[in-house]
């Protein structure tokens, strides 16, 4: 009486996830996914396409996909240490395009644990990668938000770059976004000439905002390492950054969207470097093809680390789906953690969600286990919808039969 | 582009978990899976049906199925506390039929953690709740296994009754398994003469034995408390037990299906009282109407705390799931823990599996929690037993209308 599974050597399943933060890369995501679906359906068919933000991975995916190359800079890192970075060189473009993830100067990942203070960090090597950009003659720069450990505005990228910031007596401010409290005046006088010959471009997300209740200090200061304390305070410097910008460019820049990408380094990019901010996915879909894989998919799967009520606030889940839904395919999300409102995401595209965890376990072992657990999830989960495959192919024919 | 999902609303779903050790009882289970169903499908029909095996819940769920009802009795607990335990009349049946939960006077959750100790504990108890039935004029005394905390091949439950186990000196065995070592003879010349006249059957795991490398003394010995020291002793121990059932009776018990079953007390039940052991399905199902059920079904629902390589042994969700596999009805299994060896299920007629946990935990969380993960869970995975509904009710649509 056992029925075959209807079709499934005919299923075409796009795998488009997230890097899982700490644990998996997107690649190595994508890859475990891709086993665990396999797993399951032998003969389905699979595509692979490692979804990038403007964070970590924002480099080499675009690199990846115009056959580019990442070139090393040594820089200083968000509290001042030494740091290998990178920016990447697009291949096979007109202009010449340099891509520089702020994640590779001023990244969370480069600030240990213990020095988590985004009064202090900074964003100063950002400024330095764009830089070693246009030594290298680039015509155009690209610069990917995302996965910071600052929160200064971008105050240090622009000194960088030659801007300087100056409090009351005319001294140049430290580093950190808390100097931003003492800042009175821009002057950008000894700016990079070159920044007004090429293009510039950043790759944000869309929701984040400068300033107010859903501004970057009060939504990701915290999980930067900053204390309810230093929430105030950091919000306070960035409003006196605003008005600092506002005088200086005679626009306001506190809600623009975009503007508190990476600890409101959009808006110095924006404000000071004449730089343009555009959704990420935006960005990254000129390069990736997500739409024409989905156009030959059945099923899409993504995945992030956690799927809550922020998801859809621009995250990768709910950006693949939106895409995929346009074309009417359903969507599947795996995750580590079903947090807070995940259902929210029932209406933004995604039909079902599942975290991947098989037991009782601690946050460190589900990271250490993650790529195991995420194949194993992807497996279990193509086994439920072989089920209701087998019923909506026929339903109610057993029932009928007897 | 949006596909209502097919056929939800006349999906009928059969629910018919175990109850989940330690935090839910079955019918809890059965109530929080309907409620995720619901959840997800509000049109579906669903049908509940928590399932007993012989332990914990197996006189209850007896009594309820057939309208009878539940008597106190005040018996010696595993540890010789007193315990206030109970058997069940069943309604409307002739013979006249007692149930009897050995788990009731016997089980591990009547030995204090501190005390877990099976060389010691004892089964008198269930004796007594025996001699009860009796006294209210049961005809046919039905005895549940499972769930028990003891290892003494049922000889505290015989001496209750009135045998005597003696040794080498003549002199009585006290309580507990470490006793078996030392016992010479069995005397059955006091036993209770009600008994030679009463029809005696016990509802056993199958695949439970008295002896060897899947005797009852090394499988569940140490979940029961016993040290590796303890668990060679009473091996030897219910060895000495079955030489002497063996000079008494003239049949073997070592290995006879059900011997092992709570602490080897389905041999000295069956060898010293004369009565019938049976699988415990075989009896639970005379009660319970899954087979019914199932033939009104889609799709089948169970769950269990855990699931691993042990469940194919006659645990409630391979057994719910052969019975469907019978009329080719999809199973899919919800558990705490997804355990090592969880894939063989695939081959016993569990089509899909999946933990119901969503972030990392605790045991102890887990077990908080265990009634609302369930619910999600069952929430989440009907979500993608509907993807897989509307997959294959139009394979490839999608693709071709392109």
């Amino acid at each position: 009486m056992k029925t075959p599974a209807p079709h499934a050597a005919a299923l075409t399943v796009l795998i488009a996830p997230s890097g899982f933060k700490e644990s998996l890369s997107a690649e190595e995501a994508a890859d475990r996914i891709a086993e665990g679906v396999t797993d399951t359906m032998p003969g389905a068919r699979v595509i692979k396409l490692p979804m990038a933000d403007g964070g970590e991975g924002f480099t080499q995916a675009l690199v990846n996909a115009t056959g580019g190359r990442v070139c090393p800079v040594a820089v200083t890192g968000p509290v001042g240490q030494p740091v290998q970075a990178f920016f990447g060189l697009l291949g096979g473009r007109s202009p010449r395009t340099a891509v520089v993830e702020m994640a590779a100067a001023a990244g969370l990942r480069l600030v240990p644990r213990d020095q988590r203070n985004p009064m202090r960090t900074t964003s100063y090597g950002v400024g330095q990668l764009i830089r070693a950009a246009l030594d290298a003659g680039a015509q155009r720069v690209l610069l990917g938000c995302g996965d910071s450990g600052i929160n200064d505005g971008g105050a240090g990228m622009v000194q960088a770059l030659g801007a300087k910031l100056l409090d009351a007596q005319g001294q140049e401010l430290g580093a950190g976004g808390g100097e931003l409290l003492r800042l009175h005046r821009i002057d950008l006088s000894g700016l990079d000439p070159r920044l007004a010959r090429v293009q510039l471009d950043a790759a944000v997300n869309w929701h984040n905002v400068l300033l107010g209740p859903r501004g970057v200090a009060r939504v990701f200061g915290p999980q930067k390492g900053a204390t309810p304390e230093q929430v105030v305070l950091l919000e306070q410097a960035l409003e006196n950054w605003a008005a600092c910008l506002q005088r200086t460019t005679g626009s306001a820049w506190g809600t623009q969207p975009g503007s508190g990408a990476s600890g409101g380094l959009g808006s110095g990019f924006a404000a000071l470097l004449g730089g343009q901010l555009h959704p990420r996915f935006d960005i990254v879909m000129q390069y990736l093809e997500l739409d024409r894989l989905i156009a030959q998919a059945d099923l899409v799967i993504t995945a992030e680390g956690s799927l809550d009520d922020q998801t859809p606030f621009g995250k990768v889940p709910a950006e693949v789906a939106s895409r995929a839904k346009k074309r009417g395919l359903p969507v599947i999300a795996l995750t580590g953690t079903l947090g807070h409102g995940a259902e929210i995401n029932l209406k933004h595209g995604i039909d079902a969600f599942a975290s991947m965890l098989s037991r009782p376990c601690t946050l460190d072992q589900a990271i250490a286990d993650a790529g195991k657990l995420l194949r194993r999830s992807a497996a279990d989960m193509l086994r439920m919808v072989s089920v209701g495959m087998k019923l909506g192919r026929a339903p109610r024919r057993l029932a009928l039969a007897r």
